[in-house]
């Protein structure tokens, strides 16, 4: 393998808040250790069109503490084809671009793990995503933030929770998973709990609501947008006849979840991995994600990082967690 | 009139951020002039049914940066009864109560307004809502708090907003009025705001939308809850064919406006008033509203108080802006 | 008078935050009216060396939510000469820019009264500081964020001081004038605050801590940066001695109070007067600050609005709320 | 060993936000393991006068999202003496307590560990404290909100600081542990972060920001108290005949660190690690803290947890990723 002199770095898929801090960190390690750095606009779309743009120490500052990326995202449905990434490919070459750091999360990966093969081209991941769905890392980019964000929300509505017979209903994001509801409800003290890991349905949850205390003024059920009851307008259709004591409101918190100022973890873990990513790319490696497990840089390959088997969270002793602190 | 020597307060109506700096500041005003001061838990039902708690210095102490309501807030059927205000009446004169001071909105003043001429009992109220919606006073007590909570939310879309062809539509609280949007869409910088006030339809959001930059990442569009066209989701459901490149997304921020930690300008117009509505009494007012206006101290009575002709807002010149600033 | 054309804008003094919503809505508001904008880099230093660049609407996007200002600002001992004015106004010609909008204080001021008078060249001024300390205008820009950030700063030490018999001292901005000090000590319920317009001295704040509850946990004194005593940490000094069971602790906020995302009064007084100053300079007014007084927008001469006699707040009358409500 | 049928829960020492949801934690579980349980009010004091609340499901409603602590805390002379552990005793056993649960730091654990000892009673303690100086736990509760509260006040600073040549000196909380300026420092992009394990001394600060960019605008220095130089307005003076070109500001953070919201991280860990407290209780655990170790429960004997030589974080590793970032 050829000595790295030129590394590129794109963000892919859904933005999550930390990017910018994890493109920042890239660049300055790529400096730090006298690479050139190229920014890469609109995740693979723009390796597609080289719409590149060369990085230097100031163009990364004043970046660490915004939401969003600077280097923009969108789809590709062109990548997803092997004329695509071939052509990414020799975009790469022509602008003398000897390796990639992707951001993103498992669609990403998908795209950098078949782009890494067919080409043997060095590429190294950084889990970038507010949905914390990947193997190989504690938590993705983002997830931290995503979470605060919610309990921020949540809890102005516990402000005006206190003064009538209410049930408030909050849906958050996690199509496919309830770890931004698992740890966010328990986070607001939330009386109910809806993911899709947990089926608990309709007839769960309305036991669970009689279970708990007669004489609380009012109840708040967080529910993903994923769970096989549906969205929180949903939930709320299928609980006003069984309830008709209770006024209740739902609120969708929607994008706000993926944007706001990254949270001090984010930001930290952000810049921990976008310099491994760098270092990961000089020692030679290529087609994995680098993640924290246990406080520790992890490399781990993509094809692995996408079966988010993991899910460690979502065990019974966390549920039963949840019901102990409901009551 | 006989001297005032005790005084209760209640909050009545959906509750809104600086109640509780509203209640501390008749608290320590009558504590400061010699008063005794009652507590009324649960608005009006409270005061038929007698839920009074003494307070104190101490009652009040650590809770004007708090949102909701210390007092708890109810709504009361009975007290829109003849009876029911008779009743309450009976327990002031019970509990040796001279004066009442009532925190809330237009259908607090009704009540109050009623209950005071067929009692002849001294009320003073104090502009406690988020809708802003009261003649009489330049702003009402958690109105402010409320338009930051929709800028705070709206920024978190703002950083994500700059990757995609995205359309994000936010519904806010105003089923009467359009204030909370119309502010609120200024502070965002919202490309477009539809407010019950100007019945600017779809046909008319659409023009909007294509007369604006054709190189604009994405738009934000924030609705009132009670625009005709109908809530976030109903317009989302409009645009869709219309606009079939954007993905439109939707957040319904519901009760999370009515919360969180009053700002500075709600704790201090809440402090002020408070004061005022206790020496109003003291000076022989009833029936009548205190608000500020120009930075004065005000006294309107509580009919003309709740017929908000006003919506000094919402006119031409401020649609102008509204449409020069989002070009 | 010539047809205005080409307008100029630039941000000078102290920064606040509402200054990059002012910039947004003069470019706004000068495309509505088919104008040219040019943005000066660094205040009147970058007037003086024509560091200009062109704005467009996309210039202005997606920062009406950010602190600081885009077009940065600087300290011009250059624009204080003769000589270095009348260098600006060569720049101003030869760019061909025919009317120039300044935001800042009366330092800013002060020099565009000057520039306008000798080169009889059109100037409207916004007024951009958050020590409200103008007249012509019942708040400034960046004030309402100031305050607020003070408000949420001090809530936290609210939260820990319940415990012990502590005393915070909190030492804010305001070298001249305790407008901040004064609304934001009402805001968090202070138990004594300092300001250079009412001489407390130290005997004064002991009568005032010996005064109040005795058992009160704990006690938070706001002063003022330009109070009499000096600073938090010789007040701390001084009250060491007198109170020697208390544990008495200092934080200065500093520069924080500076920055921030604007508050939506902020971006919506400074939206609403960005574009009123390009009105303005289209109806043929210069010399003048542009302000809102009773929710109107009005136009005071420069040496008026910096002759900052008003102080409205600080009155006898605002001097016994804060009596009244720290007791 | 007896079977236990009560607990007592306190908090002691410094208050960190996260201790509301530990106490809540506790009791519900308490609650669920058909326990009764009391409150003592102002830690070992408290214990030594019977400052004995009874607690159930209502006691802890809606007190997650608050940081302090209701149960209070003090400092206890008496409890460092033999006779005073003594009368504490006396009167646990007096009420019937069984069992006490006791979050705080480690001179908490160190008063723990001899109450255990001296009297045979089971007490397990509970991490509370922002400094994050434990052995037994990867975080303490109150670390993660502390320097997020530390970063959303520094990011206001960095909102200012592209406009003049300035440097911003901002004091942390650390007598004798770095970790929360190494953390907050990499979350804000500082150019220099200045703590006790790490001698840089104002030499190495000087070539440090020598080496920095010379085109950067201005410069954020991190500063634990507990650094051999001295708190900010120290390293202000020595830096000022050095960088005569500089404006330099000082801020003190102060007790602002201890107070706020817990972040979502904090309440999560306080909920998890005071349900484990009470369970390790029933399994007959004593004389340990219960942590998180590689989001794991773990169970540390409360002599080695006060040995804090863990800081894992404050290794070369740590301080070259600091230097690749601030480049």
């Amino acid at each position: 393998m050829n000595k790295i002199k030129k590394i590129a770095v794109l963000t892919s898929g859904g933005d999550a808040p930390g990017m910018n801090a994890a493109i920042r960190a890239v660049v300055r390690a790529g400096i730090y250790y006298d690479l050139e750095i190229t920014g890469v606009l609109r995740g693979y779309e723009g390796l597609i069109h080289a719409d590149f743009i060369e990085m230097d120490r100031k163009s990364v500052a004043n970046i660490i503490q915004r939401g969003g990326t600077i280097l923009k995202t969108a789809r590709s449905d062109d990548f997803r084809t092997i004329g695509g990434r071939a052509k990414a490919h020799e975009q790469l070459v022509a602008a003398g671009i000897d390796a990639l750091v992707v951001i993103g999360g498992d669609g990403t990966f998908t795209g950098a793990n078949l782009f890494a093969t067919e080409h043997n081209f060095p590429v190294i991941g950084l889990p970038g995503t507010i949905d914390n769905d990947l193997a190989g890392t504690d938590f993705t980019i983002g997830y931290d933030t995503a979470i605060n964000t919610v309990i921020n929300a949540v809890d102005k509505i516990r402000d005006t929770a206190e003064s009538h017979d209410r049930l408030f209903i909050v849906e958050v994001m996690g199509r496919d998973s309830g770890l931004i509801a698992l740890r966010s409800g328990i986070g607001v003290g939330a009386e109910a709990i809806l993911i899709p890991e947990a089926n608990m349905g309709i007839a769960g949850l309305v036991t669970r609501l009689e279970m708990g205390r007669k004489d609380k003024a009012s109840k708040i059920i967080i529910v993903a947008e994923g769970d096989e009851i549906g969205g929180g307008f949903n939930v709320s259709e299928a609980l006003k006849e069984r309830f008709p004591q209770y006024d209740i409101r739902v609120s969708v918190l929607g994008h706000i979840q993926r944007g706001g100022k990254p949270s001090c973890m984010d930001r930290v873990l952000a810049s921990r991995l976008g310099v491994a990513a760098v270092e990961g790319l000089l020692e030679g490696r290529s087609g994995e994600m680098v993640g924290q497990i246990n406080r520790k840089v992890v490399f781990t390959p993509f094809d692995h990082a996408i079966k988010h088997i993991d899910a460690e969270e979502i065990t019974p002793a966390w549920l039963k967690l949840v019901e102990i602190l409901s009551l």
